[in-house]
Formats: C-alpha cells, structure tokens, sequence
C-alpha cells in the first residue's frame, strides 16, 4: 500500500476539495467515511480511492489505497470520530427506470441536510423506489445528508427532477379543512409521497394537484411537526 | 430601556456563561434566542432578561431588558440568524403531578441533542404528559435541543427520572422474534414508550419488564430508523 504523509500532498488537497459541492459537481464524486459506509459503499457504490490510517480487510476489489496518518484523515473526515477511513465515491447513478417507480417520495425544497439525510434512509427502510429532490433541495452529497443517510444512499434511487415527470397520485398532508385524517387515508400502490420545505410548507402548485390530502392529527398548542418525523410517519401509512 | 454596548460587560459575559452546561446547572437558567421562542417563554415560562438589537413590541410584564448591538447578539446567541433577541429564562418546573402522567415518553440514554428537541417537540404535538429521560441522556438545555424543539419544551413536562419510579405498562420497539407488528398492537390510555439509545437500543432491564414488544416493519436491508423517526411513528400510533 502506498504511503502519503504530508497533508498538502496533491491527492489530500484534491480529495478535500471534494467537501465544496462545486467541486463536487464538477468531479461527479463525493467524500464518505466510516468503515460501515465503506462496506456499503464497496458492495453497492463505486469507490475510487480510499485513505486509510487503520488496517483494512481484504477489499475483494482493486481500488487505489492509501496509509495515511490521523492528521490527514482529520484534513478529510466531516466527523469527529471518521474511524480512520475517509474515501472517494463516484456519484450516483439511478438503479432503476423511472416506469419502475411505484413509491416515490419527492422532496419540495427541503433545506436542512440532517432531514433530507434522515429521509433518505427512512424512504429506504419502508422500500419505497426513489427519493426525488425538487430544485432548490440542499445537495445530496452534502456532508450532514451522507451522516444522516447512514449509507442508505446506495440502497434507494435519489434523483433531482421535476415532479411534473412523474404521472401519478399525489398525497400531501396540509391542515386545510377538506383534509382526511390521514388513519382514514386509503392506501395506494403506485403514488409520490410529497414533503414541504421547513418553513413554508408544500408548495401552492402542487397541493393544487393533489389527489390525497391528509393530515396528522395533533394537539393545537403546536404548528407542525418537523419535516423529517411527518415523512416517517406518513412512509409508515403509504408502504 | 438600558442599553449595553460592550461584549465584556458583566451582564453579557454572564449571559455567555449560560452556554456550559455547568453554568446552567449552577444557575437553574438557561439561554434561548428568536422572536417564536420569546413569546412561548412569556406565554409559558419565566423571562428573567432579554437582550435584543430590534424594537420589540410591548411585553405586557416587566422584564429586565438591555438594549444591545448585533456583535452582542451574535455573541450570545447559537444560531447564525438569531433574529437579534437572546434572553435568559428560569429553568423549567413541572407542571403536572406525577399522578397525572398518563402517557409517557421515556427517553433511555438519547444521545444527539437535535434528537431529542425533535421528540419533545412529537410528544407535545400528541399531546404526551411528560417526557422523562434516563440518568445519560443529553442536557435539556443544550443550545441544539432547545432548537430542535421549537419551543415545545414549554409545553410538556421534561424531567430527568428513573423508569422504575412510574408503574406503568411499558412499551419498546425491538426487532426480536416475539415482537407484534406495530399495525396490530393494542392502543393503550396509560402506559410508557421507551426509545433508546441511538447506537445500543433500548437497555436490556427495561426490555425484560415490557408488557408491550412491538416492531415496525420495514425492508431488512435497513437495521434501524433513526430514533425520532421511530418515536415519531410510535407515539403517532400510541396516541
């Protein structure tokens, strides 16, 4: 295994580059860390380079490795305790054709990147198709979204595109008076799930579309629930 | 209104202090910032001081109130968009009796302070009675948990406790092979619903007294839901 010991090595600046999204977006790449990210990442992603100041099992595929000391993996990990790996993913690519998508939650501007991360890996769990991103949704590759993702990312199709793509019901949930408790809901097996931006909401376009609109029962004392915990629950009805 | 125009004056540096946990426990104060925050705390809870660089309209109540610059506020404040008031307020009382606790969260060694601001922020949106958190769960106060929250702390009891101080039926979610699946699980009036720790579940002791083992079904490629996501689609269902 080839050794870099000094942070500015043109490899260690070119992969910490990789933290800015225009670098990013030029490159088609991306940083994760973590040796369970890796194991995700090595058995449904595309690595291309890895860092490393631990020892590693056998990778079973040839890709360009690096010993490097703590200080460098410090320059390139996001977290506090990256567990001595940080590694170069090529960016994502969808698994599936769009006429595949049966469950689709679509994303309308959401801003923070712990809940588009913890989205992510919700939409996987209830094995919904594809997470659609509007314009305006923070970046995908953002280092909060991969931590939140907890390397579900590599498991579901996440894509940015415009909802009027995609010809199928769509369910929102908005407190207006014409909604249906959302215990009442029916269920439906081909339909975009559609969560609103933080502060203000689901955009007046596409509730205007809606074919289901729902609502979450709750107490009056309180406005909303945070975005990430009314997708979680609304994935729980619509699975 | 008096005003402050230095960061080193003694009322701002205590203010300041406000940001260790320490101080705060010392104290029984705790800093919180925003316009939203600042009406719940005088609808609900007990102003002490206000710092703001904005006008603010009349408060009904006779708080001490230093009119500050923007330097101060950024200072005091935890957010990068403060919205230029910062106040202190006196450490939260119950305001229910033990006796009256019917439904009740408990929180087994949460450790991630946006976490647990989100399930305070649940279980008074589903009008919970209390949420008690184990000896290890993350301080109340933390600048994070009181963002996350959005100022729902005002309304719900958040105490640390011991789970073997309540007699109540418990209810966990685990993966194990006697679990019910949740859509089948008995609603109950009185009982506790444990979440527990992000990274090691639930504590062995509390699963062996549960009279509830539900689980919520999702794709095996997943091991879990994150923790609010998961308290969120508990309590929706335990409501």
């Amino acid at each position: 295994m080839l050794e870099i010991t000094s942070k500015n090595n043109q490899k260690i600046k070119d992969a910490a580059s990789l933290k800015m999204k225009k670098t990013r977006q030029e490159k088609d790449l991306f940083l994760m860390e973590g040796i369970k990210n890796l194991d995700m990442a090595l058995k449904y992603g595309k690595v291309k380079t890895i860092f490393t100041s631990i020892g590693l099992p056998k990778l079973g595929q040839d890709i360009e490795t690096y010993k490097v000391n703590d200080e460098i993996i410090a320059k390139l990990a996001a977290s506090t305790n990256p567990e001595g790996v940080v590694f170069i993913c090529e960016a994502l690519k969808p698994q599936k054709e769009k006429k595949d998508y049966h469950k689709i939650l679509y994303l309308d501007h959401i801003n923070d990147p712990g809940n588009l991360g913890t989205m992510i890996r919700t939409a996987a769990a209830f094995s919904y198709d594809a997470v659609i991103m509007s314009e305006g949704t923070c970046d995908l590759y953002n280092e909060k979204v991969i931590a939140a993702s907890k390397g579900s990312i590599f498991l579901i199709d996440c894509i940015y595109d415009d909802i009027a793509n995609y010809d199928k019901p769509i369910i929102v949930s908005v407190l207006d008076d014409d909604t249906v408790p959302l215990s009442e809901a029916k269920p439906l097996k081909d339909f975009i799930l559609v969560i609103g931006n933080e502060s203000h909401g689901v955009s007046e376009e596409i509730i205007t579309k809606a074919s289901q609109k729902v609502k979450i029962e709750m107490s009056d004392k309180i406005d909303s629930l945070n975005a990430a915990i009314a997708a979680g629950i609304l994935m729980n009805h619509y699975k």
